[in-house]
């Protein structure tokens, strides 16, 4: 019997990622949750560059880096597929996972967290790229068409957090006029029952960036 | 018979990537060197969004970005290939290649064209992981073993555009003394053939670099 432990950390979305996949594939799994203070031996062990979660574990093997660990998993365990069979539906994919994850997700964080000049650079880039998204989205349900792929898993930011950070911040991003196919998108996403069941508590996470914003 | 066109730019690193695994696997293929300062329409049809080179068609079925490129290579061409079979092996390899591209070749980078206290931040964090890809290599010939793959490929920079900057701009970083390891990987993978056919002229690169340094 395959043995899968997950060290991770609450309210993560690099975290909620792999959970999710694990959940979609019905992987039973040990969580582990670290403390980011006072980071164990284990995780230090495992993850000695970035020290980080979410560090996965299959048969006592550690893989790291969230993007990665969901193209493990999704090998491994090939029910309900998360990346597409076809070798060009598969480079799209990945295309736009890594869109959202190193354009858009820094552009919203930078747009919460940074003041003046570098706040108004941010927010602009942040409305460029949600526009992409907006369009990529016209005829489809999800990223990854009918069903949540890679970049809805990857999207899993914009979908939860945003909202949490916009609401928190008061600094508005994604609007209902501005984006209707990635609003739209939004709601199917955070419909999907195993979302659902795996998304932290939105109350935690505000308090817990809001204790941080003052 | 599939049609393969690379659109690309001489002497950059991120189009000789692919360059050299379509070469690895004996892939015919038409090159259209693309004017960055006048960019073609072709190039802004196929590559809306980043507007960069290397885009990649297979049969007029564009592809872009390098690492996603090299990964639909390797999965349609099944010759030499560049990922191990092993799901294990394979994470770790894009592990690696991500590491170099987002740590290492960022940090090399500032280091030569950053200034004061930045250029000295720079540095330091491209010891850091130098040191990190040293210690690595310690008992392999390649990132990929005992031949090329593709962290090494992802690595060119290091193994050849690196040492241009250093000269062109009097800064130090990689030495025999400080990382054994990493300069016998480079001086492996400069010394392969293929590498050698089909790398740019050092001195062209190296007057491009001056003219933008001065």
């Amino acid at each position: 019997m395959a043995q899968v432990k997950l060290h991770g950390l609450y309210g993560s979305p690099f975290v909620h990622r792999v959970e999710l996949v694990l959940k979609l594939k019905g992987v039973e799994y040990e969580y582990i949750e670290e403390d980011m203070v006072n980071k164990s031996s284990l995780l230090l062990k495992y993850n000695p560059i970035y020290q980080k979660v979410p560090v996965f574990l299959h048969n006592e093997k550690p893989i790291v880096e969230s993007l990665e660990i969901v193209e493990y998993i999704d090998e491994i365990w090939k029910g309900n597929p998360i990346l597409p069979q076809d070798p060009y539906d598969k480079a799209m994919a990945r295309f736009w996972a890594k869109f959202i994850d190193y354009k858009c997700r820094s552009a919203i964080w930078n747009s919460i967290w940074s003041k003046g000049e570098e706040q108004e650079k941010a927010k602009k880039e942040a409305g460029e790229a949600l526009k992409i998204l907006d369009n990529e989205l016209k005829d489809k349900k999800f990223f990854g068409g009918d069903k949540i792929g890679l970049a809805d898993i990857v999207g899993n930011f914009i979908a939860f957090w945003s909202g949490i950070l916009e609401e928190m911040s008061g600094v508005t991003l994604i609007t209902e006029d501005k984006y209707p196919n990635l609003c739209r998108w939004i709601a199917e996403y955070l419909n999907c029952s195993i979302v659902k069941e795996s998304l932290p508590d939105r109350g935690i996470i505000f308090s817990y960036f809001q204790a941080r914003y003052q």
